[in-house]
C-alpha cells in the first residue's frame, strides 16, 4: 500500500454551516453515517459554538453523541471557539477539539469577535481547566487574510510557536479564503514541520480560485499527514460570497486512491454518499465528481 | 523574469462552441481584443469547420481575418478536423493550425467520424498540400477515453511517432475529458519530451474532477511550454454534462503571476476581459476569480 492519508470529513461542520436553513438533525446523522459507510475515519461532526451565531449548529450535542455511540471506530472531533465549547464538547464525550485561532488580527475579530492574545489566553484555560481533551490549533489565515493581505511565514511560525508553548501539539494550516499558490503552501508547510518536528500537520484548503485540489495534494507532498474536505465540496467562503468552498472529499478520494495513496475510502461508496447529499440539501457544490456520468474508467 | 509559458487563449474556439446560441461576430471581436489587450500573445480565434457540425464556427474566416489584420502581434491560430479546413484557414492568412486525432478509435469516431488511420492520411495529405502551414498535433483522449477508459502511455507514444513522422514538430497532449491524474500528467509529457526531443509540446487539459489548475501546473513542472486554457473557463466536456469545462486563463495567469513564471498577461486586465465575457456570454463558467470581490491581496 501507498502512503496513509487521514482524510477528515470537515463537511457536517464547514459544510452544513454555509446552509442557512436548518438541516434536520435525522438528515445530518445520516450523511454522517453514510460518509463512514465509505471507510471515512475521522469527521469533524458539528460546532460547538453559541446558537445565535451560527443556528445550523445548534444540535451540535446530538450530533456529536450519535456519532460517537453508533460510530466508535470513528475519530469524532468538533471545533470550539472557546473554553465554554471546548468544556460542552468534552462534556458530550468529544476527545479532540479543533480551535480556531486567526493568524491576522483582524480577521481573528471579525471571526470570534477576540484579540489574538485574548484567543491564546482562551487557548491557555482550555488547556489548565481540560488537560486531557486533545487540541488541535486551527491556523486561521494562514496565507493571507481579506483584510490584511498576504500573511508572512513568520507571522504563521510565531502563532504555532506559542500554541506550542501551550503544549498544543496538533495543528491544522487553513487556507480560509483560497488565497495560496502552490510555492506558499510548500514552503509554509515544509516550514512547519522543520521547526516543530512533534507537531502532527494538517492541511485545510479552500477552493476559491480553482487551487483547492493543488494546495491539497502539495500540502501532502510537503508533509502534510491528514487533510480536510467536505463531501461535494460543500461550503462557502464568508468573505467572497459565490466563490466554491471547501476542496471535495470525493475530488481528493479519486486523485489520491488513484496515484496510490492509501485513503481507505471506497470511491464509489463516497459517491453514492455525495449523491444522497446533493438530492437532500440544497447548497453550493463544487465537487465535479457528482455531475459526471460514465468517464469513471 | 522567470520561465516563460506560453499562454493559448483557446476560449474562442473551445469555450464558444459549447455555446448553443450564436454569439454575434463583433461580440466575440471585442472578447478577442480585450484578450489580446491584456496580454496574451496566443489566439486559438476559431474552427475551421462544416457548420452544419458546429454552427457557431460558421464565422472563422471573419474572426481570423480580424484578428490577422488587427493583431500583428498575436500568434492566431484555428483548429482544423480536416484538409479542406486546414485549407480554408490556410487561405486566410492562418499559419498555423490544430490538427485533431484521438488515440483512442472509438472516440476519433464520434469525435471527427474517421478511423485514427483515416486522420493519419488526412494529416499526410495537409503536409504535403500545404508545406508551408505548420501543424500542431493535438493529442485528443490522451490521458482517458469515454469509450475504451484509460489510454497507456505506449499508445500516446505511437500516435507522436507517427506524426513526427510525417514531419509533425508541434503537439499538444489533450486532458479530453479531464480525467488524468498528476502523476501521469508527469510520466506522460516527460515521456513525450524525452522521446522526442525535437517537439513543442503544449497540454489542454480539462476541469471535470477539479484538477485543471493541478495538472497544467504538473505539464509546466514536467517541461510543458505553453498550455492551453478559456478564459472565464468557458466551456463543458460534451461527454459529462454539467461537468466544468476548461482551465480558466485567468486562474492559470493568477497562480503563474504569483509563483514567478513570465505570462506575459496582466491579470488586471485580464479579469476585466473575464467579466465583459461573463455579462455578455451565457454560458458554464468556472473561473472562480470572476465571482471573487477583495481578497485580490
Amino acid at each position: 500500500m501507498g502512503k496513509q492519508i487521514r482524510m477528515i470529513e470537515v463537511g457536517p461542520r464547514d459544510g452544513f454551516q454555509s446552509i442557512k436553513e436548518f438541516i434536520p438533525t435525522p438528515l445530518k446523522l445520516e450523511i454522517i453515517d453514510r460518509t463512514v459507510e465509505a471507510g471515512l475515519r475521522e469527521i469533524q461532526a458539528t460546532s460547538f459554538i453559541s446558537p445565535k451565531a451560527i443556528p445550523q449548529m445548534r444540535d451540535a450535542q446530538k450530533v456529536a453523541e450519535h456519532c460517537l455511540e453508533k460510530h466508535p471506530e470513528v475519530t469524532c472531533t468538533a471545533l470550539v471557539p472557546n473554553l465554554r465549547g471546548a468544556r460542552d464538547a468534552w462534556d458530550c464525550g468529544i476527545g479532540e477539539v479543533s480551535f480556531i485561532i486567526s493568524v491576522s488580527e483582524s480577521h481573528n475579530k471579525a471571526n470570534v469577535n477576540k484579540t489574538v492574545d485574548e484567543s491564546f489566553a482562551e487557548l491557555a484555560r482550555i488547556r489548565e481547566t481540560l488537560p486531557d481533551l486533545s487540541v488541535v490549533l486551527d491556523i486561521v489565515t494562514a496565507f493571507g487574510c481579506p483584510f490584511e493581505g498576504e500573511i508572512s511565514y513568520d507571522r504563521v511560525h510565531a502563532h504555532v510557536r506559542r500554541a506550542v508553548g501551550l503544549g498544543v501539539e496538533k495543528a491544522c494550516i487553513c487556507d480560509t479564503i483560497g488565497i495560496a499558490v502552490p510555492d506558499q503552501v510548500e514552503s509554509y508547510v515544509k516550514g512547519l514541520i522543520l521547526d516543530f518536528p512533534g507537531l502532527r500537520l494538517d492541511a485545510h484548503i479552500h477552493d476559491t480560485r480553482n487551487m483547492g485540489m493543488l494546495n491539497t495534494l502539495v500540502a501532502i507532498q510537503s508533509g502534510a499527514v491528514g487533510v480536510q474536505s467536505t463531501l461535494g465540496g460543500l461550503g462557502g467562503c464568508p468573505f467572497a460570497p459565490g466563490a466554491s468552498g471547501n476542496t471535495a472529499t470525493e475530488d481528493l478520494v479519486y486523485m489520491l486512491n488513484r496515484m496510490g495513496y492509501d485513503t481507505g475510502v471506497e470511491f464509489d461508496k463516497l459517491m453514492t454518499a455525495a449523491k444522497y447529499l446533493q438530492a437532500n440539501v440544497e447548497g453550493n457544490y463544487s465537487g465535479h465528481q457528482i455531475f459526471v456520468a460514465g468517464c469513471n474508467a
